[in-house]
């Protein structure tokens, strides 16, 4: 696997979520257990993440508290505090995440193109429809809208924001001051949206963005979640344990995005790995060990109750899952983690507790403990075999696991031709290669005027 | 009046609105047209502001575009801007405006938490209930919710993000890693809000913060306003004309917090001044008249139309208001602005376009054209007379009227002891002198087990 030279680069994210991916790195000595409530540390991480030329960082979101007792909690707000990173970094994407439930989409249309402006052009959206009830529950519902309804306000909510990124066209500013005129209002539009869930009369308040409008993330492996990333994404972050697992999802994404009349290769699918490692194989498998002894068994097993929508007390620690389970369709919460979560256990026969600890370990994504040689191989061979364009890197342990990561796996990546060694833009979409789309009502105006 | 000896050191705030308060600063030679969109712009604002240990600097908003044509129009999303400006400066206060009509009280509570941690405990949040019928139509409504009902919401708005903000007591964060414990729960509280506006559970998703919360600013003049502002307010934004309406204001306020049971000396009272400074009388007053030269006064009066409720056909350039004018109990947008309109033009007899003119020059705030030492005076002399705890310094143009208050203005109130010089504290709430405030929910507790 070694020295391939028909390589192209990839797409690297971290994603970043305070003191690592594995629930029980921040009980690692030497480990930052409030690193999630740091601006310096995340704007560091950041820095370190443009210093070796990822594509992006990215900032996951829940808008409840899910028990603060056993595990680092709190989450400040994604979008604030890419604002402060965006200030301390100059070319890295930096890609938030907020609700199409628990907002409005003027505010949030607006807040993505405030940043976008900010960071000149390096933003992107991860669109989520936040499942739960602890999150209803803090936005005046008593349990949370059905999986259907909420990704039917998702599809709305997305098309409003977009109409809101274009009502000004790119040119709309004059700024004349001799002449008294400072916008051409013939190229700011009204949107007159009237649908199920929002009516919003727009314009913005802003003028168009740096890259007309943010880069579109999704990260839902339902069914509804696969369509709505074929008709909107223009990446998408998933969870894959295996390389098979992984070339069927690529495979299938790409057909329905084709279906839905897109380019394939405008979308970029990046599955979630995390590298656990170690400079020998034994050194890696030992830390990996280590983690697993140091999770808290019942708290895990607690939450791994709320995924699969049972009551923890039919979860003995050391027996298989219920044979009794729910089906992916009685469930209105996160449905693909919650297959995923089901498949692992049958897949691999574990027990709650060895399945808490998988969870625990990269909660379902593709754990992967081993040399830096052995992550880069990996990598390349998911890439070259038909499951990724890239990767959302999530560092068991942070900060020290990206620290390995960028001081040795990246040398390896490079000399393989696997990532970039500059960037070629200044903006997210341009590191991702995606065009910068044209405003729907100037191109209404350029097709009138035909 | 100079020289005086027996001052105490007043609070100013910048209130930064880009190209500057008169509206046709963007017009003058060596202006800034878009100032408004310019990130760096705004630290580098905020740091001259802090130069001068200025307690905070300012920022408006509306959630509507009301015409861009002929003047700078669009305002990027202040937290997010404010965020940036957190980072470029270390000591300053930050208020940022955010609806209480159009936002959810948990995003609202969330963000003001994370800029308040983000900055070190520096951030003010200015309430507003946002008239006018454009907004609403930016947020699913055909018009805009009456005034009363505005505030009505306003009140309980505020008291949930009160209660989220207390939600975690200040010792609730343990990380403890060996022990394996992060959060002591019994410290974290639903807030089980049920009211007439909001359902929210709570609790926050973030530790409570430096300030506890945020320094709550107010700043409209009706009696619906001043009451809540009695109740609620930590720091007062008001248009006062003149000096006589200043007392009364200030007086009536100050009255009307010690009747609501709070501390008259806990609520800090700043009237708008926009200031145009020039070396010489003749100098400020002949910058002065070329600004009124510069407005466009069919755009004004469109404007004034809005805030009076009338058809712009009503109001020809060059006779008086009309008899027939509406009440301010029939006025839903802004009362107070409204009050302050019709009773400027009824005082000085003016007509249409000169109250264009007068209104263009400050938006009903107290302008002041005249040399350094004369701004100086004005400001001693509302401070002594019983007008105002400090200032929110609203300069015609900007950059330039600013740095003239800087070089010119700062050193004069500097030498009569009206302005700090340095910095004592770290927050916002140090600068006002003001109590870090205790969580209700710790407050409660405490109680309960004396």
């Amino acid at each position: 696997m070694t020295g391939s030279t028909d390589n192209k680069p990839l797409h690297f994210n971290l994603f970043n979520n305070g003191s690592g991916h594995h629930e029980a790195s921040w009980r690692l000595p030497g480990s930052y257990p409030t690193a999630n409530l740091d601006v310096e540390y995340f704007e560091k991480m950041a820095q370190l993440a443009e210093s070796v030329m990822f594509d992006s960082v990215f900032l996951a979101d829940h808008v409840s508290l899910d028990g603060a007792s056993r595990r680092p909690s709190g989450r400040i707000d994604p979008l604030t505090l890419l604002t402060a990173v965006a200030r301390a970094t100059s070319r890295i994407g930096l890609i938030a995440t907020a609700s199409t439930s628990y907002n409005d989409p003027f505010n949030v249309a607006r807040r993505f193109a405030s940043l976008d402006l900010i960071s000149g052009g390096r933003v992107g959206w991860n669109i989520v429809t936040t499942p739960g009830d602890a999150s209803a529950r803090n936005f005046g519902l008593d349990s949370q809208p059905s999986h259907f309804e909420r990704y039917q306000r998702a599809e709305e909510f997305v098309s409003v924001a977009e109409k809101l990124w274009d009502s000004w066209e790119d040119d709309a500013v004059i700024a004349d001051p001799e002449a008294g005129v400072w916008a051409d209002e013939s190229k700011i539009h009204t949107i007159d949206h009237r649908g199920r869930f929002f009516s919003v009369r727009g314009p913005l308040n802003l003028p168009r963005s740096p890259q007309g409008h943010p880069v579109l993330v999704q990260a839902g492996s339902s069914d509804d979640g696969k369509e709505f990333a074929a008709r909107h994404a223009e990446a998408v972050f998933t969870a894959q344990h295996t390389l098979a697992d992984g070339q069927a999802f690529y495979a299938d994404l790409k057909r329905r995005i084709k279906l839905a009349g897109r380019d394939p290769d405008g979308v970029k699918i990046l599955p979630g790995i995390v590298p656990v490692i170690g400079s020998t194989e034994a050194e890696a498998a030992a830390l990996d060990a280590r983690l697993d002894e140091l999770i808290l068994a019942e708290s895990g097993r607690d939450r791994l109750a709320k995924q699969l929508s049972l009551d923890p007390a039919r979860l003995p620690l050391d027996e298989p899952l219920p044979d009794d389970l729910p089906t992916e369709d009685d469930i209105e919460g996160d449905k693909s983690r919650f297959t995923l979560i089901v498949e692992l256990a049958l897949r691999e026969k574990l027990t709650v507790r060895e399945l808490v600890g998988r969870l625990g370990s990269g909660r379902g994504h593709r754990t992967f403990a081993g040399t830096p040689e052995q992550v880069a191989d990996m990598i390349e061979q998911w890439a070259r075999e038909g499951a990724a364009d890239g990767f959302n890197i999530m560092p068991a342990t942070l900060p020290s696991g990206f620290e390995l990561f960028v001081e040795h796996v990246v040398p390896i990546l490079r000399s393989r031709g696997l990532i970039r060694t500059k960037y070629e833009g200044t903006t997210l979409r341009e590191h991702y290669g995606l065009p910068r789309p044209r405003s729907q009502y100037a191109a209404a105006r350029a097709a009138s005027a035909e």
